[in-house]
């Protein structure tokens, strides 16, 4: 009689779930993997579709396909709806699931740090669909901006806001710019594109923090090459349909607000009986488990983890690196060996600025700016790109892309909740 | 001073409109072609979206692209909500656009004839949006399918019933077969895919009745062959949201009804004072011209006209040839010359039933089978995918699918009215 294997359930299908699955391949475990799309999400690349740069299944990968090989890894498309910690049960919009070791890793979601409005009136930049949404809604700017009369609201649709200087708000702010600059120019002939402007604000003193000094002036130096306004120290105080309100009293006319300005923890998990920690995450102990439930491994962007005193990132070479270390450990669990403590390793901070120009500091030590740090950036990203047929169409699209300064994703298709139709 | 220009409005983004704006970009008059999409969608490809062989943004174009070097053609993305025919003014979601002279052709809606529960419970496929939809439903009745215990039920969500075997069914049925035997099957390692049934229903005595007998039997043969099942003389009495019942008592349990049986004109043009035939077309004059108003142009599907005593198909050629048609008609207008009566020029009839085989009837002369009527499809199509582009990446992407056995577009990505989500 075969002996019982253990169950092991992931929830999510990011980085550090497919990572953890991966890892758990050759061992005496069932794993079976909860999301509620059927595809993974390269999200270090979404803000391309949102530009209009990429379509949208370059960086969504069918979760099946990935996992194709691994014969003891199954996928269920399912919604969870909840947990039993103490129980070990998942419940699903497809009944409940139970388990011996669950790894979660739902990850964030869009903080808004409870500025008013901010919620109701600006767009998200975290998951496929909003990246699509984001897309529909600034071509449809233009295309009401040519046949707008009055000035003012020609201006408001033509001004585009971002807020956050981080990585995200830095690329999605060159790419569209590049944009505006290149394709849509040549769209809408009728147009001053002197009229569009977009505009970046950043909270702190600087942009892309995280940066050593000398690739965050050459930052801000090719930032205001690319026409794109830059706030610093611009703190938005409420968000309104018509405009963007900073503390200070300033306030900017504008119909698109892209929010890039924080992350939180997936807001369902707080109800699941799990110790939470500050931004709706849990607070994982070192081993990567859930304080008070050994079972409960919690990796990617909801776990949150001090290391040498200072929080570890969310990024996704870390959740990559949680996923393999929480898998690791339920092998050490299973076979009573003790666990080991996670350690990060810190493989260093990208961003890509536009054409041909980024900055990269690797491993923390080597610092690159402009095009030899974009060829970097590009092939890193390809290399990580799940699914080799996605990097081969990404490839040749940019190819493309590069010898004709052309983009032809430039499409309002339908989505969910998506603001698409001429008003 | 210079001379007023005549403006002409046309109103559509398919074939025929598109065409219509090419022929008159020499002339001295001013286009605004208005559209509620920003994109131009190639109709004889949709199929392929709706079973996951390509991605929408292949087989769309955006219009401002196209119409980029037609210096005196504007586009303007607008809903037209009404029309007066003697006062010349489009009324439009952006405000009231007079005209000298107007095209119409906004196309075809699918045709339901009438038969319960059929506009409710099946899926059309005439846009984008429904090509997206569907192709996402497909999917997520498979998802379901593999934890659904019932095996009833199991049977119903992977029983997929085509209605129409006309060039559209026969295409998909083909496509939605390959799509299961291949990368379904590797998706779904632990699904019997003898259990899923393609179904397609035919109310005439055989499968694409406009093609010569020698075709029709190749295509039967090879629908055969792929573990389609093909029932002729049946026709739909009724469609629920758990199955199709035939006329004769029979009925089929499925979720899943694909409704390519007919088409009709574009619904609201009923309203808008125009002579209207059959079928809510538009019955013109020779001229392309609607009766009573010799400044209106109607082409494409939304034209009824017969030639030799038969009614002209409604096809993709046709569209192209009356867009030319009638524009090179308002030029002799304007000039004060002869309009002239349109004439079709057949070009053929083709329909592609899977890799590497077809049915080509060019000319209506030479008739071509298997894999050489495929190469003539396939080169036809990519010659007349508006956008180089798109052709490269369809190439590239089909040339990997053709190698490697693969397709990697089995995304259920969000959509609007789209059933996605899992039970």
């Amino acid at each position: 009689m075969p002996e019982k294997r253990h169950q092991v359930v992931i929830v999510g299908a990011g980085f550090g779930d497919l990572w953890a699955a991966r890892s758990l391949r050759d061992s005496p475990v069932d794993v079976l993997l909860l999301d509620r799309n059927n595809y993974h999400t390269f999200f270090p690349l979404l803000y391309q579709v949102a530009a209009a740069e990429l379509e949208p299944e370059n960086i969504a990968n069918p979760v099946r396909s990935i996992l194709r090989n691994f014969k003891n890894v199954r996928f269920s498309m399912t919604e969870v709806r909840g947990l039993d910690p103490t129980g070990k049960v998942v419940e699903t919009s497809g009944g409940s699931v139970p388990y011996d070791y669950l790894i979660l890793a739902t990850g964030s979601t869009t903080n808004y740090f409870g500025v008013p409005g901010a919620a109701q009136h600006s767009f998200p930049l975290r998951t496929l669909e909003e990246g699509i949404a984001l897309r529909n809604h600034i071509l449809g700017c233009f295309e009401r901006a040519i046949h707008e009369p009055d000035s003012d609201r020609r201006g408001s649709l033509l001004t585009f806001v971002i807020v956050g200087g981080g990585p995200t708000g830095v690329e999605f702010a060159g790419a569209l710019s590049e944009l505006v600059q290149g394709p849509l120019k040549k769209d809408f002939p009728t147009l001053d594109v002197r009229q569009v402007r977009v505009m970046l604000l950043e909270a702190s003193g600087g942009l892309l923090s995280v940066l050593p000094e000398r690739l965050r002036r050459y930052a801000a130096k090719r930032v205001g090459r690319m026409r794109i306004e830059v706030r610093l120290e611009a703190t938005v105080s409420s968000v309104s349909p018509e405009a963007v309100h900073l503390a200070g009293g300033d306030s900017i006319a504008t119909e698109t607000v892209v929010w890039t300005g924080g992350v939180r923890g997936d807001d369902q998990v707080a109800s699941w009986g799990l110790p939470m920690g500050q931004g709706n995450r849990i607070a994982v102990q070192p081993t990567l488990q859930a304080p008070g439930f050994p079972e409960t491994y919690v990796v990617g962007d909801l776990a949150s983890l001090t290391e040498d005193g200072k929080p570890l990132p969310m990024v996704a070479p870390l959740a990559v690196q949680q996923g393999v270390a929480a898998a690791r450990n339920i092998g050490r669990q299973i076979s009573g060996k003790p666990l080991e403590p996670f350690r990060y390793r810190n493989l260093g901070t990208m961003a890509v600025i536009g054409r041909n120009a980024a900055v990269a500091h690797l491993f923390n030590r080597w610092a690159f700016t402009g095009f030899f740090a974009w060829v970097i950036w590009l092939g890193i990203h390809l290399f990580k790109l799940i699914g080799f047929r996605n990097r081969f169409l990404v490839v040749t699209g940019w190819a493309w892309d590069y010898v004709f300064f052309e983009r032809v994703m430039r499409l309002i298709l339908p989505t969910e909740g998506g603001d698409m139709r001429p008003r």
